[in-house]
């Protein structure tokens, strides 16, 4: 009989189904269907060192002798727009607000064939320098409510350039989603008098079956009731609600963090799709004792998702535990 | 520049892209696309007339002097199983629950090649006299908290199965994201005295221009703040928090409506995947004043949801007065 788990910090149950629960190995991508190796350069492809358009906007660059490591450009098909004022409309149902934001793209390396479980760990120190350094330029803006970091890795995860690059937003509202798990975090907070998301991190700790890695700043875990198969939480041990307040020495551990987790999902499912994000809490409060932010990581391994469109809940065929154990035991070469 | 809508049921806000957008009929299905005509009865297909398999439980069927035209019976990869107790776990942090529930395929007909849209109107609504007769006598069953009914048409919609079918799944708690519209709604409740889905259908029937289709008893339209381009909402005229508590009349008109809306679809827009949701209250209370069952329909329309995926955003590209006005224009042969 399969079961239903209850993740506290979002509210979501999900249903592990072990019926039609696979191995774990068995998620990973088939050899057919894994893409030629690419150039390192790639003409026409807009992200590759030597085909920056000179007319664009730049926003960031890190570079050193050799030229640019990372830059930070517009979208070029961008959902919100820095420029203009941010203005409410509100007609008996109806409320609108102008689409004031930020839309950007990180490229996260002049090389068209890398990726970050295979860069060099300097070059993810960059990537995550140049979000926190934009991150905190954005926050600034009075207009913006929420900031959000992500990645779209490989097609199935909704990404059509094969370039790596990551993709910053700002929105001048705070999403439902992120409101309604504050709200369950501040009830948590006023009956308790602890962060939910601490409360959780040590849970984990203490469990221990759910970890995939651990390092001085940082723990990864597959959470109790994850979504899906491998998705992962990485939480600072340290608690703080905002990514952009991050130190030197935790940015080159979550470097290494996001390095090591997404190699082993390299190696150990074969490349696999995935998204990432990161998750603070609205601009609007610069600390609070109840909210942690976090990096959540979810690969695209499984294929259908009818009963989720459908229903509206989640099926997960496989056990955080299982999961966990795979890959804490993937070797990195 | 973009702007903001809010959609008060639901409280997501989603990002109207003008700059992106399409004209309506350019999110058609491409003819490339479209996959070759099937057979009215497919060799191995185990929903086919003829294939039955006698050793299956078969938990409802219509018939008449030419056989069955409609059968529901147990999914072959249930999630959740009508057998065993509803028991709770809960330690610590971590709270869990017993798999029971139910987890049903409707077959719509006996041919392999039909499609609501093309149906005739009786076996539409037959179709629906099954779902309401299932949905009455699983929400009897004291362990189950909610029943959700739903479609998916076309692979990436999620289905796998070619011949026409639903689910039927019931579940031993109310999922958050059900939870959440209620506390919207008794919030709305509360302060204005009036069911906000009955005040947003008034607003939607006095500004017209999102409306699909109505009928007698039933209103189709585009919501303000649609997800996705197409995105409808059947609403019923006369609050009632429950589907299983429809009448006669109203099953001939809903089965009319459900028709044409999708053959709207169908000619419209070159026969795209869809996923279609019943959401009903809680089957713990019988009606309410706050809550107002519907039915939603969600055209798969857009490839990439990377956006979406990352950020908990939604972008829609196209205008929902425009896309009303496009199917309210679509002429079904």
């Amino acid at each position: 009989m399969s079961h239903l788990r209850q993740n506290v910090i979002t509210k979501d149950w999900v249903i592990f189904a072990t019926e039609r629960s696979k191995r774990p190995h068995e998620f990973a991508r088939s050899h057919d269907d894994i893409p030629p190796e690419l150039p390192s350069y790639k003409h026409g492809c807009p992200f590759c060192q030597g085909n920056e358009n000179p007319m664009e906007t730049e926003y960031l660059r890190i570079e050193d002798e050799r030229g640019w490591l990372v830059r930070i450009i517009p979208n070029k098909y961008p959902a919100l727009s820095p420029i203009g004022d941010r203005v409410r409309h509100s007609e008996g149902i109806h409320r609108s607000i102008t689409g004031v934001g930020y839309h950007e793209v990180l490229i996260e390396h002049p090389n068209h064939n890398v990726t970050i479980a295979l860069m060099e760990i300097g070059d993810v120190i960059n990537i995550l320098k140049a979000y926190r350094q934009r991150y905190n330029f954005i926050r600034q803006d009075q207009r913006i409510e929420s900031i959000i970091i992500f990645k779209n890795h490989g097609e199935s995860a909704g990404t059509s350039l094969e370039h790596p690059h990551s993709q910053i937003t700002a929105t001048p509202v705070v999403p439902s989603q992120i409101r309604y798990r504050m709200i369950e975090a501040i009830s948590y907070f006023d009956d308790m008098g602890e962060c939910l998301f601490c409360y959780t991190l040590r849970d984990e700790l203490k469990a221990k079956e759910r970890i995939v890695l651990e390092t001085e700043y940082f723990v990864t875990f597959i959470p109790y009731a994850a979504l899906s198969p491998f998705h992962m939480w990485v939480f600072p041990r340290h608690h703080s609600s905002s990514f952009g307040d991050i130190g030197e020495p935790e940015i080159a551990d979550l470097a290494y963090t996001l390095k090591t987790v997404l190699a082993k999902l390299y190696y150990g499912l074969n490349n696999p799709a995935y998204n990432y994000t990161i998750r603070s809490m609205p601009t609007d409060e610069k600390q609070s004792d109840y909210f942690h932010w976090y990096l959540a990581i979810v690969p695209r391994v499984n294929q259908a998702a009818g009963f989720e469109l459908g229903s509206g809940m989640y099926i997960n065929t496989a056990m955080p535990e299982d999961s966990a154990k795979f890959l804490r035991e993937i070797e990195i070469p």
